[in-house]
């Protein structure tokens, strides 16, 4: 029995096979607050997903905002964790990174969702300390990062440092601008999933790396 | 001798070696109200406009917000008309048409400039009737266009149809949304010259093609 205030949600996560929204469906699936949702590209990955005992819908980011909104209907929240990954080219960095995700960011409007969560990157919103290697892939999370924030969602963008396999310690550090750092997937979806429901963190963004402070304790301080 | 009202502007215009952009030069040196300053990314092209008795500023799209604005500052205005064009990739299409569109924005708001004259892309707002063969190029081009509308800037934006090489008639359509159609250079490069005195065209966007109205009259009437 649960004694803590709680809110419970139906959450869409977008990107859900990736290796940070694996996790994130994870953890929605263990909690006893939220309900999950898959939206995934592919048939397989939906029938590997409900063998998992996890609901999903198949949608492309390159669908019409009208798709992507029958795929998001029926939720509360919606956490993007999708990336075209280094296997294709720039186009879809364009077309999957940038305009998929503002798509939803539209859908989600024209549905009337609370929350929507950002998975971007390390300093995004500042040009100066964009990856050189990965210019184009930072210019489309920046402008991604941006039409979110001129919504009218109810957001948090969540900017993590180096990407790490290691298990998480559940201890971080997240403020606007820090040291360049990395970050366990593992603490990155945990961040995502408590950042639902801390009011603290609505309409903010923030770098994450790995740090000393418990996540919760973390979002409330930001 | 003039009697008509003039409005007199340095005008700084960014792709000044580009298609558009050479008509737009020579549009403007050859006006009695405005001056011209081109901005152009190689020294033999800054070579080549100063044998012409354009006066010419060397910098790159890739610079940053800081070079950028040194390379406008002095201007009254700005019409941006460069692309990276068809033989880059798709890196380029973001860190160019799209970013490097937006730290010009970015750097003539720091520089307070009067008015900036944007050539888009036909719907280039309208996902949906974006040509499907160019999805990256139009999605750079909406994003730049999103901005800039999001500025503090004066702005107009330019939207042609199919660009011709043929003569200008000086008779154009223009509309919040055409059907499509297409447009000699020429006559896009006089709207451009046109928009920037024409207060009506203020924080407006539109489709250019051509058709039977002269082109103060059309810009008068949108």
């Amino acid at each position: 029995m649960k004694f803590e205030r709680s809110i419970t949600m139906n959450v869409l996560v977008i990107g859900a096979n990736g290796q940070i929204g694996q996790k994130v469906v994870n953890l929605l699936q263990e909690s006893e607050e939220h309900t999950v949702k898959a939206m995934v590209r592919k048939e397989e990955q939906a029938s590997a997903l409900a063998k998992q005992g996890v609901e999903s819908v198949v949608a492309s980011l390159e669908d019409s905002v009208d798709e992507l909104a029958n795929a998001i209907t029926g939720s509360d929240a919606v956490i993007f964790t999708a990336g075209s990954g280094g296997k294709t080219g720039s186009d879809k960095t364009l077309l999957v990174d940038l305009d998929g995700a503002v798509k939803t960011v539209e859908a989600s409007e024209k549905l009337g969702i609370n929350r929507y969560v950002m998975v971007s990157a390390f300093q995004a919103n500042n040009r100066k300390n964009w990856n050189d290697s990965l210019l184009p892939y930072y210019a489309a999370k920046h402008y991604a990062d941006k039409a979110l924030e001129a919504s009218s969602l109810s957001y948090t963008i969540v900017r993590p440092g180096g990407l790490l396999n290691e298990e998480g310690t559940g201890k971080v550090a997240i403020g606007e601008q820090l040291d360049r750092g990395s970050v366990p997937r593992e603490d990155v979806a945990q961040v995502v999933v408590d950042s639902l429901t801390t009011q603290n963190v609505n309409n903010r963004a923030f770098d994450l790396t790995s740090g000393d402070t418990p996540i919760k304790e973390a979002l409330q301080r930001l």
